[in-house]
């Protein structure tokens, strides 16, 4: 397994999305570090602190050629992996230009600038995924706006909803954690050059004009201070991944529920060979559900570690900084693998109108409780309206007579109500146009957050 | 102490913000409900659908009057707070109005919307404070933007920075956190009606218009639909929440090492009787810091709890709903707590000059190492340089001679450096210089989010 | 609602056990602390190092004569309660006397211990909530050791077991848990005496006696050392705790599954009042589940607080030791709370084995799959069986033909299998067995647990 | 980096134990779950239902042979691993053993099977590197059981202890988290064999016995029931893990303090080239108190994750099994890396006896504070003496004199004691003395839980 099951070649390939494994790979991150030296040499021969052949020899430099495992073991005995990883390219430096590589910088700054190019990359395959997964829910809320399925609290059966209102909420959450998720990039996406103690003294007065071109070499926001112990940009950006782990939980809390053997409304899109059991021939179970639903128990527990890491002391802290490396890549690698499966789900979910019908009528007009007690109470008051349905339900329950019936058979509605208002209490239609109303307005709301769909 | 110390009128006082216990009290809670009530009441009657006496007599009624413990031992059997609250009210409401109260909303409508208007009172307690939180720490960076101090990285002494540089970034920390928060507070003020499944069904068309007229009547944001199982708005005002306490945890964890008897560089405000030991007369110890701190360590999980209760299913969840009521409200009374006593630090922290001077002298000049590397990298070259000063600090930890000194009875570095470029190292006026540029630079950042500062 | 649920007098009925809050009352926790310097008075005076009237005059003092609210003002201004608390104790003794009060003792020895005193007291009420709930759940194995009912994995039906088995798992899970905690009882109530550094030095070579004597005096294992700052056992009791909710969430996620509304195998007991809605008259919403999921989700994070306070500094934290009181009164509130709705639901469950049967048949023999295949892998292997049983299903749920018929109809079948050996595939009785023998094997390793059960 | 710094070649080496690395590894996992197919046909050939080959072809089969990526690439389809592995598997045996392969068990039964095999590993490595460190912390803690030193509480200076104290408390507090941790390991070496829904019915009436055979075969306690879904002893054992790492934690968060540059009274091993700085050539940073304190900053969340797996739903959840994968190994692997550096600071740290000595003469005599108030006490009341020396305490601060001399100035201390009195209050041998009786004490304690040190 490892110690992830993101980072299994067993396992993994379920759980996170490919190309995420990519961003958070050694060799990655080697390459991000090297491509942060670069940036620097290039502002500070700018800057004139350098010498121009810096940079250069840099850029040429191929970051497959870094020993990564070399440098790892060199790492177990150093505490951090930039010096041997500064050492393993100043040798390959000629040693005229050797003496400049580095200038300025420390350990972190390498480490956290090549960290917030790959949380840069990892944003972008989120989104990627986020847009169609957004549009395949929309999708579904307009095909089913007047899809009329049963709306349940508390694992009971409540009352009448459609099957687009139901989705259109679905893309609402996702859509809101998107785009807070946006915020967050907008936000954390900041270079990182501090030099030791984050005044970049080394350079003297020219320190902040080096910081910002080294930013702007990057196509990252300039830091206004270093960030070296100001760790709120990584926290949000795990909690706004925890939110949207969250948002994507609610889809498959629910699509598992409506894929279960008795409510059987939805169905994951079938694939040949998938939710197949060990044992069982003829199991079909909800993998995605499955695997959005161990991202989210997952996820939960990796923003405490970066709200702990909040914590930092001084100008940098002995370990809080380091456990960041525990769980931001695991946050990114858990989002990425159930919003692949959430818009799997989004794109392919199987809608069953039938068995929502079927569903619909299975408790005899208790669904319409509500609506039959709203009607009695314009005659009798909402207290006496509410017990007496209460009465009727328990009736239901018991002999299984439809509600309809038992109260066309009891006095004190018999007495207080027209039949044809008894008659428009069970009718579905209001109830199912009142969903499609909402069901626009979610979908207008999630254009808005998402004007492209 | 009650289940939470925040709620224990032995620890509570020292715990929370005074004014926040009321906003969280069961009084106001049941205020806000009917509140909700009222407004909802008014609503429906502009949209003629309730008598227009309804909202006059829910206006004149005193919740003062209703009996929070009788609500509360209903509550026990029935479940949810609402329905004993809903006959509560109607049994003093005129017959003829009564059936006309809580008309198409739904439990969680009027206990959501009640807490949304509770949180929105408790973020205005929290921006009163941030601002002259903000406002003693940009005072205190002002003041010493230039005053020299040790910039300490792991715990060990590594450059010198400015202590007005630190509390740059302590306030760049915290107005960031602020900012966020604001923007969690502009998302999270909706008002919540969506009856029984979510559709205002009962309502029928004029749903949506009472809908926004209830939000309007209370100063929320309309809900584009019903939230009563898309809870990514308030796991995410707990996230934002959990980062402010973050970043005063940052703070608290500075001040209470620069208080600690080594270090002493600064201390609390000293309050008389404030502090003390039941067994040690002389103790000053940080409380300030032991309130931020703790509530980090209680913030973070009850972050988890929020994230767990967005995978509700369907319409409304059994138990994911409730666990907020378990988290959230103690989020605000710990960020309360611990903005309180970071402000007492802003505006009260009594720096000590003179100490941060002497600790900068402890070390015998390995502050100035990064210094010395860097001017004998000019001729020998980063690796080399890198290897004689540290060879030399190893010199200065034994023999406790000067760095300075070390280094000039090297020969390598005599005959690589001017004994004047050698001096150049030994000056802190550089280092300060930069560290003060970045402190207005800070500063300037903490301006852009915090205007009137 | 106050902070937590649990101290609300709107919620908190429904989320705590009433005994609970008594024991972790403010009331509760002053009068532990003067039981607690009783009992130091007492151990003290036995080796002559106080007054031998000391012990009596506070033996004789009614805690409920000391002021909460007013210690607990004096707190909020010093930092800790004990200090007020002292001072309030000295002020009602005699001159002589005072000067004896409280000697060599700290702050933490007397709030560690009445938490302790506390702890055990609600460990007491956790034990008399957990035998009634385990040996409900046993009568309901023993009683249904035999009834069929469906079994699920990933909410999808998979093959039969029997309601005793299932209740067997219930018991066995939830008696385990039970059993962990009474081991974290034995090691957590510990007396806590050791001064201002744990030392107890100002009792010089008496001090380890004067601890012992101490504990014995409250019925607790003394302490190897002083435990100001090693909070291993708080931690483990915390987690223990943790693990004691998380298994009545089984419990409650499976019964909240079994009373929804297609399934229907179970419900809670009925109540008049209890579970209904405010809006939906035929609302009966499982509160006891909803009570215990909200606990489970809530738990958790406080778990992580406790562990957060293990790496508290030196001889006494700033913070992680206050942390503590955060998270450590609210676990056993939630604790108690879920375990009473437990308790509920395994001496009330009403079980329905009419609809379990019904569901038993709502697959057409699907559930026999994993049977059916057994018996054809024997003349066809493991592999061929698998996929012509997973063919067959595909065709069940195309077709609505039950699997039996599909199955006799396929030549690879009736190749292989003889009719009988295909019926003994759909014959219900030997998985029932099974079920069955392993429900008793399940019940005797509870009883093995709870020997009196 | 890989998902998990533990997986990542890069800094994994520095945070992971290696053996621990093979223990968690793909290979090693695959080996495992072939190790528990093996067993399983061994049981059930003893029980004459499968071939007595089957065993001894799958004994001889190597399971490097077999293709992990081809069966990562099949499980990212199939929805778990156990799919692909039993169909490679079946390729490899011959036709008439194929038929008997994985019979009656399903896909958990190997996974976890597998799991616990390698939890059983893992739990000898840890305890392979707890004996040492506990031991080294004996020695520590015997060495220095009379070596004065101050102790702090809040970050204050306190009153004196002993170093030897101080480690005695180290090693009490690890090895009760051990303790503990041997307690959870016997709980949780459990074979799982229950089949699709935990009945084992394929098995029929041999169920029992053949699940016996299995868990023998395999050294490990046969279960009572199949805990597909009662995850209960999982969680517990996270919880210890974490524990354990709290309690590492606590002595990185001393020693890391007692290096600080201030400080100075021990230090981390000294290993050349460890705890540099890419920047600062003079750095020394504690590289395995950072480790340690990373480790606890991950390991909290990863516990959550655990305890939120128990709500496992019927026979087998949708998710939270799976989302155990995300957080058991990594446990592991932070407790790993974690315990190695501990063993390193226990077995090596270097203690700096004369900084101890000059840090307890900073405070110019307020660490007597507590035994100058206790001498005073005699005389005139706890009360009074505590204000008499409170206010002393405050001239020392602002004077600098000694506090001997200032309480001999002040005539109500004249009035009250006799100079020998108060000499006797500033001789730090009694202190010394109590704190090396309860050093001896704790040492004692931790050899009643650790017989063989």
């Amino acid at each position: 397994m490892s110690f992830s099951a993101l980072d299994s070649d067993l396992v993994g390939p379920l759980l996170v999305a490919e190309g995420m494994r990519d961003v958070f790979s050694d060799r990655t991150r080697i390459a991000a570090m090297l491509r942060a030296e670069t940036a620097l040499a290039r502002a500070e021969a700018a800057h004139g602190l350098v010498s121009p052949d810096l940079p250069l020899a840099l850029a040429a430099m191929d970051p497959a050629s870094l020993d990564v495992a070399a440098i790892g073991r060199a790492t177990a005995l150093a505490g951090v992996p930039t010096i041997p990883f500064v050492k393993a390219v100043q040798k390959r430096l000629d040693p005229a230009l050797e003496r400049d590589f580095h200038k300025g910088a420390t350990t972190q700054d390498i480490l956290d600038t090549a960290l917030v190019l790959q949380v840069r990359a990892a944003f972008e395959l989120l989104e990627a995924d986020l847009e169609p997964t957004v549009a395949g829910l929309l999708r579904l809320a307009e095909a089913h706006r007047a899809t009329p399925c049963v709306g349940r609290t508390y694992g009971q059966h409540a009352a009448p909803i459609t099957f687009g209102f139901k989705a259109a909420g679905w893309a609402l959450g996702i859509a809101e954690a998107g785009a807070a998720l946006r915020d967050a990039r907008a936000r954390v996406c900041v270079a990182s050059l501090g030099g030791p103690v984050g005044t970049l003294a080394a350079l003297g007065p020219q320190g902040p004009a080096v910081a910002d071109a080294f930013a702007h070499d990057l196509e990252l926001a300039p830091a206004p201070m270093a960030w070296h112990a100001l760790r709120g940009r990584i926290a949000e950006t795990g909690a706004a991944l925890g939110v949207l782990v969250g948002a994507l939980a609610k889809l498959a809390t629910d699509t598992a529920h409506l894929a279960s053997t008795e409510v059987g409304e939805a169905s994951e899109p079938y694939v040949p060979g998938r939710g197949g059991s060990s044992a069982m021939p003829h199991k079909r179970n909800p993998v995605s559900a499955t695997v959005i639903l161990a991202a989210h128990a997952a996820a939960k527990g990796l923003c405490v570690t970066l709200l702990d890491a909040m914590a930092a002391a001084h100008e940098r802290s002995a370990g809080l900084w380091h456990a960041e490396w525990h769980a931001l890549p695991a946050l990114f690698g858990l989002a990425s693998g159930a919003l692949a499966e959430a818009r799997r789900l989004a794109e392919g979910l199987e809608v069953n109108p039938e068995r929502m019908r079927a569903n619909l009528e299975a408790t005899r007009g208790l669904l319409f409780a509500d609506a039959a007690s709203g009607q009695l109470a314009r005659a009798l008051g909402r207290e006496r309206a509410h017990a007496i349905v209460e009465r009727a339900a328990g009736r239901v329950r018991v002999t299984g007579t439809p509600l309809r019936e038992v109260l066309a058979a009891d006095p004190d509605v018999a007495g207080a109500l027209e039949p044809a208002a008894l008659d428009a209490a069970f009718d579905i239609a209001p109830a199912a146009e009142a969903a499609a109303l909402w069901t626009d307005r979610g979908i207008a709301a999630v254009r808005a957050l998402y004007p492209t769909l």
